[in-house]
């Protein structure tokens, strides 16, 4: 399949990319300052230049979405706009501009937070939250066109970054997580959130 | 108890207040047109002058939250916003700022559509799924302070406006909706969602 990757130089990007060229599939990989074409997706404008730019495609996954982390005391209402800015329209517009542009699929990152809050991470909830509930209600009115979610827990990767903020929690593998954006890609099942 | 119930002039609004009421709260009513005060939750600024005005209360209780309802083709980035702004920052505001005036609870209205999407709820999704995983999120750090949303399925009472929307979806009467709120008041549970 042809596959547009967004968010394809972070450290979930970089595994789902090579698994999926692992998968022999054509990818094309986006992020604002590397990958084969540098667009922010946090601009609904550039994401329509980059469907634009890239035709069609069977499947569009993301791995690209930021959120501020600091205690709830010390979140501001900008810090939770920024969050859905950052990580909920940014996948919602890869999905709105996209359904001209994609035949297959859509699959987009969420995380454990929407379940398991941990402390600072109320603005990351919110977001993860967002995209969700939005993933399983886009689910019924784009079929055949499907969509669903990777919401995995603290990547094994990660855990010197953000081992402090999951204390106790069993991290995952990025392994483990490329292979529920192939599940997702090639498989058939939408509105699912993988939690792998 | 003294309890703050925003959006106490609608049809939610008011079956909660008279409920309220009738187990002797001080309940004091806000909307943007009518009630005790006149204050629009959308803008963080009034909400802290909501506080100022209102002082000290036990609860906080909100009924208030509109989204545009639109087939997912016609639902533009700006609508998601609305969502977010009309729903979603709302009432996180009535939390970030009654974190130093409230001394029980705050209980949040969300919705089924959350769990159960409905074509043309993509946006309402959205919202309500942003706010319920903030309360899960939200109750493990403002404690002991409470929070919980209450997530109804479509009132008996509104089946002739939004009944279309829910098909074959089993409609719930307001008399059980209210309850939900004294449960989340009274009762002592945190990071609820209450589907009554
Ligand atoms: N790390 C974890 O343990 C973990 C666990 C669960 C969920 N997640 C979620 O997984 C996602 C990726 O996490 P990560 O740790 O891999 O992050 P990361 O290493 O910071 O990678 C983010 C990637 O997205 C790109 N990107 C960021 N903002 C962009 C934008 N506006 N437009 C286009 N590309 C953008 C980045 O490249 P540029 O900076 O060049 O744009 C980079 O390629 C996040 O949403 C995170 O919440 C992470
Ligand atoms: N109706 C249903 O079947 C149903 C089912 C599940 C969930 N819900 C949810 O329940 C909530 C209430 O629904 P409803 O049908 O009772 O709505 P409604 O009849 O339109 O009542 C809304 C109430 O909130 C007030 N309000 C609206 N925006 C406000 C703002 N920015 N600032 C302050 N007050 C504001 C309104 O008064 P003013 O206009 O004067 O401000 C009114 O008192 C909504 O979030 C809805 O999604 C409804």
């Amino acid at each position: 399949m042809r596959i547009l990757l967004v968010g394809a130089t972070g450290t979930l990007g970089t595994a789902v990319h090579q698994e999926l060229v692992a998968r022999k599939h054509d990818v094309v990989t986006v992020a604002r300052s590397g990958g084969d074409l540098q667009y922010d997706v946090t601009d609904p404008a550039q994401v329509a230049d980059l469907y634009k730019t890239v035709g069609q495609v069977d499947a569009v996954a993301s791995a690209a979405g930021s959120v501020p982390w600091r205690p709830i005391e010390e979140l501001t209402i900008q810090d939770y706009q920024d969050a859905v800015t950052g990580k909920v329209l940014s996948q919602v517009a890869l999905v709105k501009e996209g359904l001209t542009h994609v035949t297959g699929s859509f699959t987009l990152i969420t995380g454990v937070l929407t379940r398991e809050p941990v402390v600072t991470g109320a603005a990351a909830s919110l977001a993860n939250g967002a995209v969700e509930a939005f993933v399983r209600a886009a689910a019924i009115e784009i079929a055949p066109l499907r969509i669903n979610a990777v919401s995995p827990t603290v990547f094994t990767e990660s855990l010197d970054v953000y081992g402090d903020f999951f204390p106790g929690m069993k991290p995952v593998p990025l392994a483990d997580v490329a292979q529920a954006y192939v599940r997702s890609i090639e498989g058939r099942q939408t509105g699912q959130i993988y939690t792998p």
